[in-house]
């Protein structure tokens, strides 16, 4: 019985369909608060659309952060830094985490009170990690080594094709093999202008595998994989956390002793131990990152900014570092992995597409300041509750969720 | 003038600061689509509320599911599978990645035709990993002996106390120790009911930590952290991967040579040769999970029903596995790191709570069974996305990309 | 050809397969150094014996340690302290790395002039890793249950069993079971006096595999393997680097300020700049030790003293740490995963017998000793080359390998 | 006092330093087996050279192995294969682990009577990863690219130095660099000839530090260290899992059903699913290689030929996999870290040099054909381990360590 409902549970997003699935809800929940009659904004973005989830969104602000600006270079995409710029950002928060607000300002505040926040890109690259599986480990390291000296032909190719598949923004920079066993794992690394490019890629790397690929390649193929988890897609892997995917972004700021006592009710000396503390913990607890919380921020800033959800674990690898010097606690966060986006996927729909206006990252031309916006951010967390947790046995830390995490 | 101004910013949730924070917000967007005038409803979820996100829900099923019941025993806190039933379940979707929705349905039907999913919780855990720093190696070793040996005496101290902090929900069940150079490095083991238990725990472990640890220790302690990453608070860590956080469950499926035919498209050999490949990619990549796309739906789930977004990597940890039986194609997905919870945080807020609801999970002694759904639902979409993947060429899967991608 | 010839390789040790081989081996090198006329003392450690291999050793000490002495609790094994005695030991060393030996001289000299090295015994325990393949993850789970279960049964039936394969001396502790998809991992924990025990349980894990589990599993098990990669047999994993196999040991010292200056040429500023640098680093890496050259002194110890030495790598996993305390600096090395014997395998031949006895580590009740004495010397090493390192651009470093490493 | 002994302990070389040593240690022992009166052999491979350690040689062959010969192309040292040639290669294996050369014999016939290895050479490349330490992440960034810019002029500038401490054979290949903080980690990537070259590009590398980053860089540099954990020297690491060190070399062989049924007395089925159980193994473990007992052979031939000890861990990592296909069960072995010379340290003293001969690998030219053998011998020793683990509940590995491993 159950398979044939399931079988007839309507998915398109027509009035009818629409209603029917309200109507099977409806029965099983009190009231409609989520049953809206009107979600014609979103009927692109989902089949099965049938209602609303609501998060409410704190704004906190502004950030004083002094932003790269990047360009990418023709053909190979590296990346320049051609200018920068110091603005003040407000930063929209969706979640319910009791404190976390709260926090973020108090980081910010200490952050704002010693010069601000300076960002940088490192790196602009998303990648499909296809595979090509031969029959022998001879045959695959005779497709890499191929592979690898066809790129310039494989772009050419790209740009002068007319299949209408081909998503021409997304543009092919760079190609890693790696043989292991029978197995060619080629990472086809591309750049994707303001949108996470996910789509775009994969149609690309599609195109690639069946169109140039296994027409011409030196051996035989028995089975071509368009995505075989040499990558890390959705999933934290080393290979991101090391050589980056999405924007690889640094946030750095450098704290005053004063800004450290008055503001974050500790001192350096703190600071430091509990750094060195939770390094160690994280090494001995196999912790691929070194950070406090970074996903809490990334989190907050990718649902109110309609990024995609299921990226906030391999968004929030994170490698903080924090070292004396001259003039205070130097502080940082790297984080690698950022897949984020000011054009495409949820980000022009109703709500997400006002609260990127906010931070002025709405649209095309914004991603490269969207991706250090949300590295300060996360930055502004990781100093305040690394601060709350420094105090004598964490007092501070357990003050905030005793007080401010009500709802938990 | 940025610190000023940051240092003016209101953080309060009355009435004038809610519309201070709107104000400015307003002159940044285009519209004000985002400032509800009504945000009562959120009022204690976070500080400095000034609007709302609205993310699309789809909603799916029913997914045909074996759920298991279980129940803690005291005082220790085992875990013991007290029944089992079938039931039908609709699950709610909040995202924007075109082509998920349908995704998990066809793997949901797949299974369906294939005699439904079975799941299983296999631990209720909740960590504080708390650090001690001792003057030497050998001071930090006769601490873990004590604190070990001590566990029986701060359980009877906590529920004696009438200390107004300690949340008498959270209960505390093993403790394990990790000596590293002079840091002992304690992680308290909870159960908390229904919610997720981080603010509980959290307190707890300070009064036991301050109340306990400080005062009873039978070696000078330097410092105390609260927290100091030997467990993976929002982080992945492998101690969580292995040794589970808040809910570690498994769900399964056998897939008859049928169904994967008729509505997957595709073969169990070639399942089984992506499944190969993948784990290989995951290796080389050094991935931790092996597995697809599970947080595509955590996070889709977490999404509709109040759960705390900055755990979304954590919870999708998992390791997949596929394998010819008799009767097809065994198929599961084991999350070792679900933080859900059915009451507390914002799982009672509006739209939350009906989503919950839909899936009768709503409040108290709901967790183990929403756990278990996450998990069919996460198998659903494993199924399908590895089934158009598993295609000639990950063909389906590119198609998927193709048309239902249009967002992106 | 090939085949044909290697089919007829004589692989027994009588005297005419010796001289057969050595013949052949003969032909294709300059002259017999390696084939010694007599290998009797040797004719049962390997097949198809032909000749000697021979490594220098240096000696270095004495080193000031105090040593733990330790017991194992009967039935369980938890490891107790008895006591504990400060001895100096002479250490051998083989190797051909210049540099080595004058290197661990020097760290072992800033400890002596700090007032020695106290060692630690943390635990004692070999895992050998089986797995029974199910029919699904649900029958998996029973399984586990049920052997978590029968541990006493199990230990009883073992110690009552007259099984001639069984070895009595290999006494099993404790058993762990992961269940993953269908597959049951199960981690037998054993204690095997002074041999390393690899052989022991190997064949106390079969019998109970076989005829316990097989005989009396509640569920059906459709495969036994007696180790899947569960544990880490000779390959570093997580669960050993955390939970330990053969012997956990930590060593430590603290150094004083005038050591550091005088013998090590360097400050406690700069050995700790060194650990911070070099921890981040690991962590860039995906390097799980946190440790500068463990395996050094590891590999040099274990040549000299017959030990396995394809057990280096694992046995050289170490966490590595430092802290500035009151009198100094505190260092200290954890190694979890050491696995050391005085008995059994190549500790009672010739020469091997030798350099254990130069220890007082020959024979029985000496392996907790001979542990202890490993971290040690491994910590003199790391404390000698961090210092080298730790000066102005590494100069020393440098210096060491321009000036003793001539052999490189 | 003992700190006055240790400060009084000879550690020269010359007659008399021996001869005191000889009579400290002389006390200790029973008798005088390892204290040989000539040692003049190895009077500069190590500090305090005292006696020796004997280690007993077994010789299985001939091994079939098609071997690639490759060549490095100047000036960025890609590497290209020239050629192939099939050989019949005699092993030594110094060990002292009964059944161990039996089994990688078994192996090697199993192969043989398939058609033999394959071996191909992937990377030559062995790296130093230095650290400079600058007051800012954004420094770090601007020392980074123009470090990576600097790689011509650096290459220039050392070939046309006259500095005596640069060894010419290690030749600076790439750079690779990664900011983490303010922390610009580089990895100098050379290549060095026959040798392993750590001493070498130690040497160089400490040049190019101070000679040419810290007289030009662009920004100030406050702390430079030669080695700071970012590679990978003698303790595994993901970057070097990955992208190589010292040799990285696949060995392959397709095992036909008959071979599998005769000579390993288990069948391919029953192969692969002991590789699907070790693989999910590893996962569930952590551990980084996936491979059966690589270390075991590695070790083996490193004790024969005078190969640096401390680095069997790492040039341990392994990556195995097997694969049904037409002709069998193609099954490979990719060891990207092998850490192998033919020239310098321990390979040309007495014995060491010996083996290496009987391999056709002694001297200059010899360290490629050196590398695909030991990665031959290993897979040959995975097979057969493998095949006795995957008999009916692994009866055949439990006969070897019964039967064989008498010394255990």
């Amino acid at each position: 019985m159950a398979a044939m409902e399931l079988r007839r549970w309507p998915r398109k997003n027509d009035a009818e369909s629409i209603r029917a699935r309200q109507e099977v809800v409806g029965q099983r929940i009190d009231d409609g608060e989520v049953l809206w009659d009107d979600l014609a904004s979103w009927e692109k973005a989902n089949e099965a659309l049938t209602g609303v989830a609501v998060i409410p969104v704190s704004v906190i602000g502004p950030l004083l952060i002094s932003l790269g600006e990047y360009e990418l270079r023709e053909p190979a995409g590296e990346l320049a830094e051609t200018g920068r710029r110091s603005d003040d950002v407000y930063v929209p928060l969706a979640h319910t985490e009791g404190g976390l607000s709260a926090s973020l300002y108090r980081g910010a505040r200490a952050v704002a009170e010693s010069g601000g926040f300076t960002t940088y890109l490192l790196e602009d690259r998303i990648t499909r990690a296809s595979c090509f599986v031969c029959s022998s480990a001879g045959d695959a390291l005779v497709l890499a080594r191929w592979v690898e000296d066809e790129l310039e032909p494989i772009r050419a190719w790209l740009s002068e094709s007319d299949d209408p598949s081909i998503a021409k923004r997304a543009k092919l920079r760079e190609v890693k093999t790696h043989v292991v066993g029978p197995m060619c794992h080629v990472l086809w690394r591309w750049t994707t202008g303001d949108a996470v490019g996910a789509n775009m890629m994969t149609r690309n790397a599609y195109v690639v595998n069946m169109g140039y690929v296994l027409e011409h390649a030196p051996v035989r193929i028995e089975r071509s994989i368009l995505e075989a988890n040499m990558g890390g897609d959705k999933k934290p892997s080393f290979e991101y956390f090391q050589s980056g995917h999405g924007k690889t972004v640094v946030a750095e700021a450098t704290l005053s002793d004063d800004a450290v006592r008055r503001v974050l009710r500790t001192t350096i000396d703190d600071l430091l131990e509990l750094a060195w503390a939770g390094t160690h913990g994280a090494v001995a607890s196999g912790m691929q990152s070194v950070a406090f919380t970074p996903a809490s921020a990334v989190a907050a800033i990718f649902a109110a900014t309609g990024q995609d959800l299921g990226m906030i674990g391999t968004s929030s690898m994170a490698h903080g570092v924090g070292r004396r010097v001259d003039s205070g606690l130097n502080v940082s966060i790297r984080l690698p992995g950022l897949e984020v986006a000011t054009v495409g996927g949820g980000t022009t729909l109703p709500y997400a597409r006002s609260w990127l206006a906010l931070m002025g990252c709405a649209g095309g031309g914004k991603v490269h300041r969207f991706a250090q916006i949300v590295a300060a951010a996360a930055l502004a967390l990781e100093i305040s509750a690394s601060a709350a947790m420094a105090t004598a046995g964490s007092q501070n830390f357990f003050r905030a969720h005793h007080e401010l995490g009500g709802l938990r």
